[in-house]
């Protein structure tokens, strides 16, 4: 199983027993992950930015505007960033508010930015992306053409260090407490798609593809 | 309306007409968000922790344990943060590819840790935070005792700046592109409940609360 070390940043310290490092496990959380958030020093100060993204290999890519300020600056600095993902499976109802929890699944990443400027990555930093957000999208639409491509930057960020924390499973009550008539249990969460809505401007004739029936 | 003031750090440069600094319109996703990520400097780096928090008016509440050690540095130094959060609303899919986005709606605020050591401002942000995460379950529950109490850390963040983000609505295509055959829309995303699952340990003859069924 290949793993990522374990170092001074990416150590579970708290709850130990729910840190993972397996990179089987921190890709998938990834890969699932519909949003990251991205993370970086300003002036001292940690700044974040909510941001789309896809994972190529052991690279997480994102995109954006070149007239973007923080990509510009991420690009020019070669920036050092946090990037972190969280899913929420359940909440966890136990008998006390102590041991009441969360089923979730994380990941925090540790990178730099680096400015992807080869054409063919580019452009399949773009299709994973969007195939990600609605798989088989890519095929069916019009590509970027020249002064759309002129207009993206995307900057890749190796995955240095990567930790994931994940709870899973029923509540865990004190022993005193199961006697007590109070109901327990979990109650899973789910983001899921709802039915897609047609454009009001789609020109009639126009069948919904098989990726969203 | 009130709104929070609009400042270099929290002014949105990049598509200026998603910004949003109301303070209603912030507070509600603020509410709604069941996690947020909170970001500071440790030696020159940017952190991320994803963890579960509450607003009770102007502050962000976030509880841990008291052996927690991001928690202990946050309030033995007062550490600036910046705190996100940011719901998934839609995948807007276009006809081009550069013109496929999402509908979100995502806030990020600055602040400055703070211990609480009130007993009834704490008593009061864990009632607030389990109420959040499911509506009723406070009264029904065993409350903390004098060493739970003592294991749980509270930290508030007032927000001192903050602004949020949101995109709405069917894509939005260049002229040109209306023509080609190519289904466009928005698949519609919630995160949402399941139905629960009672702790296999539960004693017999417990019936589910009714803010649950």
């Amino acid at each position: 199983m290949k793993t990522y070390p374990v170092t001074s940043k990416t150590g579970i310290t708290r709850l130990a027993k729910r840190g993972v490092y397996d990179e089987a496990t921190i890709h998938s959380i990834l890969d699932e992950a519909l949003f990251c958030t991205l993370a970086f020093v300003r002036e001292g100060e940690a700044f974040q930015i909510p941001t789309g993204f896809c994972r190529i290999d052991n690279y997480l890519y994102v995109h954006g505007s070149v007239g973007s300020f923080y990509m510009r600056e991420l690009a020019a600095n070669k920036l050092k960033v946090c990037i972190a993902v969280t899913l929420m499976d359940g909440l966890v109802l136990a008998r006390s508010a102590f041991h009441h929890s969360v089923n979730y699944r994380s990941v925090v990443t540790f990178s730099q930015a680096e400015k992807v400027e080869d054409r063919d990555e580019l452009y399949r930093a773009l299709e994973v992306f969007t195939n990600k957000m609605q798989p088989g999208r890519w095929d069916d639409i019009r590509k970027p053409n020249a002064g759309e491509w002129k207009a993206t930057m995307v900057l890749k960020f190796k995955i240095e260090e990567a930790s994931a924390k994940i709870r899973t499973g029923p509540p865990i009550d004190d022993m005193e407490d199961y006697d007590l008539p109070i109901w327990a249990g979990v109650v899973p969460l789910k983001l899921e798609r709802q039915t897609y809505e047609a454009d009001p401007k789609l020109k009639e004739g126009i069948s919904i593809p098989s990726y969203l029936s």
